[in-house]
């Protein structure tokens, strides 16, 4: 089997790629040949065992969609995007990207006979917006309040109605809010709930510009992969003509957070994090959804953590060799 | 007040056209120049006593949506679209005219700077699809079933968008469907809701394709020009982030539509529907949805008719003089 990453230099694309680069398959289906495309050289899964291609491609420029799919890839992981913050700041490039990227490639699927590839595409709790109820279900409406959800909200119903037409068979997947992102902290909003376990556990300060009270909802890198993995090799039929799921995740609030890194890595990492209450990060959250009954993507097989216990554990295994180096466990 | 009204040909866009005419005014806003622009010349409201401007003008060519608010329209009403069964067939000019068109006009009117005007977005109950509750709620999610939904679903999207960043100041519009349709019978799946009504008004037989209990949603074309003219003039502080609203209209089977065919036109008007079974009309009906809470329009002061004796009065009174002249009241 060929897959296609698209946007592979990303967190979530390269943890992809080496995930299946380390065992072959994506699932349980063998991977053949590999394809990892995005705006910079995604100088990643060296290790991968089959052919592997990589290019640097833009997807709103003419002919790069054309160019992406020439091999026929069995499936393509559609992560590109042009971020929130990016989007909202400049306009024409996320609906370029965002919009225009997303469309040209459907298109240049649909234009080709015969062929049409599982496509999972990477949607976003963005296409929520507030007012809301505490617990969203499946049939909540959408009602993105910046331009990037109301991008990844268009790309929805693009892939619902070129999936339904035979062109592209895709499934969508809204991702939970990543935690513990690996790297550095950035300036997404976000960017805390990652930060507030991240940098303590790595001996560092970390600043909390919330509420303890705050909730969200989180599931790990990787259980992001695992739902990319699970869309990419799923029964299609199961979703019907609506082909975008929000992902499980686990819905915590802040204290949640920092009771299971006491739980972990004790007091003194706890000690490690400031709180500096920020109004402007606070009004952001607050617009943002904190918890969701996620029937339809449990029972076509998609799973998440049950504990943020878990999810530290994850980044402890993943990124840190098992171990918490810099903080003593206990206190 | 200067008023564009793109799609002016249409059924709609001449009785809207024709209203302002009469009146002067679109509610109770007076109008002094009135654009009719059309892909085929809008060749009515001639009787028009302010400034009158056609244009044949299609607004997928490149140039059209700014050749359109070269004026700077106060109030655009944007009816324009490729209809459900065209866009099915032909993907290609569906989304050229559905998606580029209306983005096009919003793009044009974007690049102005300082220029925010009133538009008015003409969307379709076809952005829901089937499996949805007997009656659809204001937060029921948009899952459409055909490329037109998909399309009119994509541009709210567009619309609340535009309209949170500035741009413009939008309001779309989900009409019922729209009965009784004055004219010739056409290959609409939903032809025979107002067939059943018109021909035997008219004094000519009817084909009832569908079962007595099929329910459905409906408002009268006077309605439609009334949704119009509100969400025209409205104060749209009411609609918070989400700018498109489910119109109002009234929930009945074709039992209803006939119990008031015999009340105004007797049972010799009623003779003339013929009942004729037809699985693939029954089959698309049977996706369409049945009865709405339409809460936020009501509450926004949109109205529509609470009975179908007033639907068939208000055909009698805008179309046929007030009288039924081939079939004789009473039986």
């Amino acid at each position: 089997m060929h897959l296609l990453i698209v946007g592979a230099a990303g967190m979530i694309g390269r943890k992809l790629a080496e995930a299946v680069a380390a065992t072959g398959k994506i699932g349980a289906t063998q991977v053949d040949a590999m394809t990892l495309a995005d705006v910079v050289s995604p100088d990643v899964a060296s290790n991968f065992s089959g052919k592997r291609t990589q290019l640097t491609a833009d997807l709103s420029e003419p002919g790069t969609a054309e160019r992406l799919i020439a091999q026929r890839p069995d499936v393509i992981v559609h992560l590109a995007a042009v971020v929130s913050g990016e989007a909202e700041v400049d306009l024409e490039k996320g609906y370029r990207i965002n919009l225009d990227g997303t469309r040209a490639l459907f298109d240049a699927i649909r234009h080709v006979d015969g062929y049409t590839p599982r496509l999972v595409y990477a949607s976003s709790l963005a296409v929520f917006g507030a007012p809301f109820p505490d617990r969203i279900s499946d049939d909540f409406h959408l009602t993105p309040l910046t331009s990037y959800g109301a991008q990844k909200a268009i790309g929805e119903l693009l892939l619902a109605d070129y999936s339904r037409r035979g062109f592209i068979d895709g499934v969508g997947i809204r991702f939970p809010t990543i935690c513990i992102r690996p790297g550095l902290p950035n300036k997404a909003a976000s960017s805390f709930f990652s930060g507030i376990l991240r940098e303590p556990l790595n001996g560092k300060p970390a600043v909390l510009p919330v509420a303890d009270d705050v909730r969200h909802w989180f599931a790990s890198p990787r259980s992001a992969v695992g739902f990319i993995a699970h869309a990419a090799t799923m029964d299609t039929a199961l979703l019907g003509a609506n082909r975008s799921l929000t992902m499980p995740g686990l819905s915590a609030t802040v204290a949640d957070q920092i009771a299971a890194l006491r739980e972990v890595a004790g007091d003194r990492a706890v000690a490690l994090i400031r709180r500096e209450p920020d109004a402007t990060v606070a009004r952001i959250v607050a617009g943002w959804p904190r918890d969701f009954h996620t029937t339809r993507a449990l029972n076509a097989g998609f799973t998440a953590e049950s504990s943020f216990r878990r999810i530290i554990e994850i980044y402890l295994e993943d990124e840190m060799g098992g171990r918490v180096t810099h903080i003593p466990t206990g206190s």
